[in-house]
């Protein structure tokens, strides 16, 4: 299948799905008193996302159950025994963890913008974004005890998602460590990114597993296929920077080139002697120019660099594809593998 | 039982299990890497803290069990059905969300003291001390997951965990709010304080209760015992910060009067016609006379409000000495009446 038609197949299945996930998002995550925290709660995931991660979720529980996509009510959902749970909320949940991530790390980075709109911490305050954020991550938690499952694979879920949050914490610290840290080895890259983002979209894999009662070496298959396409899709984050021109991108191409941001990349280039920090003479995104960043990606090129980002995302991609095998052969587990390709193909 | 006999009993019963509870806290949240966010998560569980949470959890627990207290091994503790569970790793839990909302908390009010020590975002910085907190928040569930317990009662006690860190995070911010509005009714400032203090001691009670598979009227009477002995501490507080001497308070006394903090005192006596915002002159603690502080507290004490609090106190704390009727006469639950007692009599 071409890329476009695996863009367009995923695009469609994400669609589908969005709508049921921001009903159920608000259904979830309701308004409550005192208001304005549950405004500022609530700001983020109103303002969009593709709920990438539910539908991760949501097709995992379809393709397990193998059942036709989106021919059964999620919130009364088959499990492997027969019994009806609610795998929508478990999906809330997710993104909801989601949300309190990105509202905390908005206010680490200091990032102002977040899905075209200010960041929470800009349009409320930051005693407020806090506070936001650890609503949504108690909320989470609540969720995810109310989906009606066998108990023990509820307490299951929970424990994973605790430790996935724990983890995206160990890969925040360790993404604010590399920037004040030189000599950052690429191995070491690799963990923080799958700590920091891959191993959400494991989870988002593996939970619904849980819930429905399948084999431990289904849960950690589907894991895997989600901390390995996670870890190619930031992979191939580092490599669109670079290579994908700046109208297209939505921002300045290079702009990882004046940053203090250490990507595969750029540590793969140091190794092969490549003067990395002087790569560019501007200091700014803005002072780039589009001939500096030519002569940039030329050199990386040439050290073999952005190739090996490239085939790093692929056969991460590939592996995460093989992980699906422990599912049946259906309709929702072609579109995880498709999900899989359209995390390193999309364009931007 | 005196006062004095009332606080040695309890001191000593907190002073019996603090060695236990402190050494569980450095198994159950061990450090890792990396080694700086797991040193800042760890750092004011280390300074200190009397554990009194914890002790409620243990003594709940040895009162439901009719055992001894000290007598049956924490980690290996008999449910009502005979089964073994680790009681201590949820008491370990309770202590953690507590610390977890300290750092937090401590950020958004910028106090750059606890415990006599630096607070985390002063000992390392804003970056590291909202993620240590929320290290710290994950670890909570994780540990609240490895009890042991009947799977449905774990995830019970989850559930519960997850609403109450939600009811926290409710009363920071109407403190927030209401240090930012005038005319607060003496009735929101109860739920404040409930949501933002006592409720966490109320799910200390209940946790033990709802693991060792207690009745639910068991597990909702040692909840109000929790909530309504923490209440009555908190309303103590602002009784003591007016009638406490200086050298024995360890702070000004009557600093209350100085800062923008509303507290159930001031609402009483705003409802009988005082004119609260000039009942000093001092604008800071440091500027505060001790006639001045004589003058106002006899103003208030002439409007009925410290009484009025006083008796609100006296009221939560025998209505949650009531509450533990539904435990076994042993001497546990005398603890733990001592322990209501001690909230409103210690003298600073």
């Amino acid at each position: 299948m071409s890329p476009d038609a695996t863009e367009q197949r995923v695009l469609e299945a994400i669609r589908e799905r969005r709508e049921l996930v921001n009903e159920a998002l608000d259904e979830d995550v309701p308004m409550a008193e005192p208001e304005r925290l549950y405004e500022a709660s609530r700001y983020l995931l109103k303002a969009g996302g593709k709920r990438l991660r539910p539908t991760v979720s949501l097709l995992t529980a379809e393709s397990l159950a193998d059942v036709e996509p989106m021919s059964e009510d999620y919130r009364a959902f088959p499990t492997l025994s027969g019994d009806a749970i609610d795998v929508m909320v478990a999906a809330v949940g997710i993104e909801v963890i989601q949300s309190f991530t990105l509202i905390h790390d908005d206010i680490m980075d200091d990032d102002a913008l977040r899905r075209g709109v200010p960041a929470v911490h800009k349009e409320y305050d930051t005693e407020t974004a806090i506070l936001a954020g650890d609503t949504l991550y108690a909320k989470a938690f609540e969720l995810l005890t109310k989906t009606g499952s066998d108990p023990a694979d509820g307490l299951e879920a929970v424990r994973r998602l605790a430790t996935t949050c724990t983890q995206i914490c160990e890969g925040q610290a360790l993404d604010i460590e590399f920037e004040h840290r030189t000599g950052v080895l690429p191995d070491e890259y690799l963990q923080m990114v799958e700590l920091k983002t891959a191993v959400l979209y494991g989870t988002a894999a593996a939970i619904p597993a849980v819930l429905m009662g399948a084999d431990d070496d289904v849960v950690e298959a589907l894991y895997q296929y989600g901390l390995k396409s996670g870890s190619a899709f930031q992979i191939q984050d580092d490599v669109l920077d670079l290579t994908v021109p700046s109208e297209k991108l939505g921002k300045q191409r290079g702009s990882d080139l004046v940053e203090s941001k250490e990507t595969i990349i750029f540590l793969h280039a140091r190794q092969q002697g490549v003067d990395v920090d002087d790569l560019v003479e501007a200091e700014t995104a803005e002072e780039l120019t589009e001939s500096e960043v030519e002569s940039a990606v030329a050199d990386l090129e040439a050290a073999g660099s952005i190739d090996f980002a490239r085939d790093m995302a692929q056969d991460l991609t590939d592996q995460a594809k093989a992980d699906l095998d422990v599912l049946p052969d259906n309709e929702a587990r072609d579109l995880l593998r498709d999900i899989a390709d359209y995390l390193i193909t999309r364009g931007y």
